[in-house]
């Protein structure tokens, strides 16, 4: 990036950012997650996952992860948090997504990260996606504890979790997993329990 | 709509959004303006307006003008509210939006509205229009008087406003112009000076 | 109006204006519902209602309920949100609102639509009057599945609305009440289950 | 008061509830002063004042000071904040407020406080009276110094409460002059000089 | 304290310093309670308690209690809000926060009651302190009601606040026995129903 | 760190505690930046300064500078956010925190990273060290461009990054002092013409 105002830019937009889906289950702004909350959870979960990993695999570089998951969703300063919704009418969101992240002006190296991450292109571009979903899961169950509707979305999420944890196999797998594993139980004891005394008022 | 539960969510959400143009600016999210907070200026703005035009031509329906401004970002309840940046990356956005709007499925009669007042086909429609960007205006001025850098988009919906003026001929233009001038004077004097204190420190 | 500088005052003052009732039942500022939201629900609601009941009683004006029901608290912009307990100490409360509302000068018909609505002169004014109460309890059931404490003030709104619906009769009430049931049963579901669940915890 | 639950509903509710004046001068909710906001910072001037009075005229307690300022705005808990202009057009709007304040079931040690403050009954009250609008000019000055509107109130608080200080005489007067006046040279510093870069843009 | 500017930086301070114990709880900051938030609760309970003990024993000055509360917590305006996990890591911290509360200048007889109160010196001292407790449980249990997880906090406080309870013996203590238990009841009531019903589930 | 739910709750607690030295200068806390946010900012900062850098040295190491600089505050959620006076009042504070921060339980190489920032131990350390000081006057600049009183800071601030700017030295130094000289210029640009105005309003 050409300079490091730009960059201040970039970080402020998306601190201020609520992300649409919180909003459009009824969380109020006040104590809605911004995108930049979201990217500050999702690099602390890659930085322990690949950490734990590297310990298995050392080809793995846990700091590249925490520099991808860093700007995983630094384009959004750009365009804003864009509904699920939205992104599907519109043919080759991903496309748009990696043009805007050019626009960015980032490094070579932080470009290339983008598209590992985006596209999956590398270990650590797929763990980075999988804390990106962890990070959306975790938040859903807080707030489904403070009584907003979040229920569908986590299954859905745990869903998208256990098919992407079925991705990464042998050692990696196992312990990938075995770090994910309390934070999906932790979640259910949240939101299932409160989801349940909501829907058998007798 | 189907149901009035529907509504609520599409109220809900834009009263949640803040709009991005102002986080760009630097604006905190706890004092930007939601879409929402939008939706009602413009509208209170839209019904003075179209209610004084109605005393010159009484072919103008004030009560529609004021239908019109509250449904006319409605549709940022399903999509988020998208920078410019992002929308003129976007082949067809206003074409995208009028989509998204139908899928709230609003009565045929605001469908139409909203048609009115995204291709500009009726008076009411461009009344709403220049309401929108007076709104838009007003708030720029605003937070430029707080200390946050709107200057260059005042100056661009300065210009943009006096081409929608000039668009308006007759005494309905004559009646427009009469009201709109003196916010366009109340906004220079919270931004301009504090502009130019800004500039020339000397 | 003498001028739109008034008009974006009574706006922003309104967005900024927490309700008094949700303060008083423990619902923080940062998330209560400010008059200005309120105000839009309102809006929202006559704005469906009316078209619907338009469609069986061609002499109701649709766009004529939004106008009334964005007015409706514009007066609280001078006043303040003042609690139910206080008006009811201070006779004539109805009359004062009137006289501030003047006090706003804005055009004339606006004054007009506000008596309607205030002392129920036309069907319009019914329905506003209706949307006013339903924004409330729709609210006060969102606080109660956030965990507020709202469960009285819903108890009587049900009641009220109940008897506002009694009120409208023919096609009319038809039309109105088969609009308004869903939304009550979506109410029941949020708020009287957790309700429940907090008094019978064996 | 019959109950402490009752105590925590009074703070709770001037804890959320904004002070209109500021709302109408465009401060924004987030950051707006609440009535419970305004009640401390009166509490700890009118302890400094009456602790600096009673070293030269023991008869003055100070402590007393500290309670009958920090139950003066709990009727607000009921009423909601009211505004200026609207508690004009209410005859006995005083006595109304006497009312309300009997209704908190407060102890009548307490409900006295209340009638020294609010009809300047004792020395207590009056300095109690002063600390309440010298915190009102405090925070308006803060205010103008971040760019909102507050001068012509700045300019009415400051006449007022030199009216305020003339009316204490001899030894205490002189001991709440020395005090009071390098807080109203500070608030010149923050607020005219830049009403002064606001008005004189050349 | 040489002047009223440093007791508005003071009272300015802890009104928007929120408490660490309930963000590390999960208290979104927006709605968290601040130091000066307590602070007004604490003054107020501890108002409330020692002019009902007073009647019981006339040597208890319950408008010293009021000062008192009122500046427990002042010192924190100059350090921040430090976790007690924090404070048990730093040996003779009560001294240091004496010695804070010196730097702030207040009057010499203020800072005697800081001393009462942080060591238990007087009968007001130790109400005070009370209060500074009972203010603690039942802001937890509010949040337990929203659905917070306070519940170990509200376990240990509540054996904290029965302890310093029977240390209140004969007449004073059954006065303030009296007026405590219905609030412990009421606490009872909000969390641990909730607490419970997110417990069995089934 | 034995579970991700520890690293869910340090990053919540973080995000959600306003840094106490803006507070101290009376920004409102709904818009003084959490410690998550600053963590944010410096991450992005040491990113872009460590990747430049690396250009010209290939020793140093980018990632880590993002890990390192992801967890630099990390311990802040066990003990709160604590003001520079107070630090000096405490011997031994930098041990304090390291002792805080290994109770966090971190993997070995993560506490290894803290000492390396905390005790200047290497240069990603050192450049990451420069990232947080430059994050914090980043910050003060904005603030002072919205009015708030953050002048002495800033001058501290420069002050202390021109030394840290000196120890770098050789081809690195060029690079850092050509990515940082623009961001002062900015921060001139914001901070002191509004000074100015401020200083000489005659």
């Amino acid at each position: 990036m050409s300079s490091l105002i730009g960059v201040v830019n970039v970080v402020n937009t998306i601190l201020n950012t609520p992300r649409i889906g919180w909003l459009q289950r009824g969380v109020p702004q006040a104590i809605a997650e911004s995108v930049g909350d979201h990217v500050l959870l999702t690099s602390y979960l890659a930085l322990i996952l690949c950490n734990s990993v590297h310990k298995v695999d050392s080809d793995i570089n846990a700091d590249k992860c925490t520099s991808m998951a860093l700007i995983h969703d630094a384009h959004e300063a750009l365009i804003g948090n864009v509904s699920n919704s939205a992104r599907s009418l519109i043919s080759n969101w991903r496309d748009i997504e990696t043009r805007l992240f050019d626009e960015l002006q980032f490094p070579e190296e932080l470009r290339n990260y983008f598209r590992e991450y985006r596209y999956g292109l590398s270990i650590e571009g797929r763990i980075v996606n999988l804390s990106d979903k962890l990070a959306t899961l975790i938040r859903a169950c807080i707030y489904a504890g403070a009584g907003y509707d979040t229920k569908e979305l986590i299954i859905n999420y745990k869903e998208l979790i256990e098919k992407l944890l079925s991705e990464f196999t042998g050692n990696v797998g196992q312990v990938i997993s075995n770090i994910v594993k309390p934070i999906l139980s932790w979640c259910d004891d949240r939101a299932i329990t409160h989801t349940l005394s909501n829907e058998s008022p007798q």
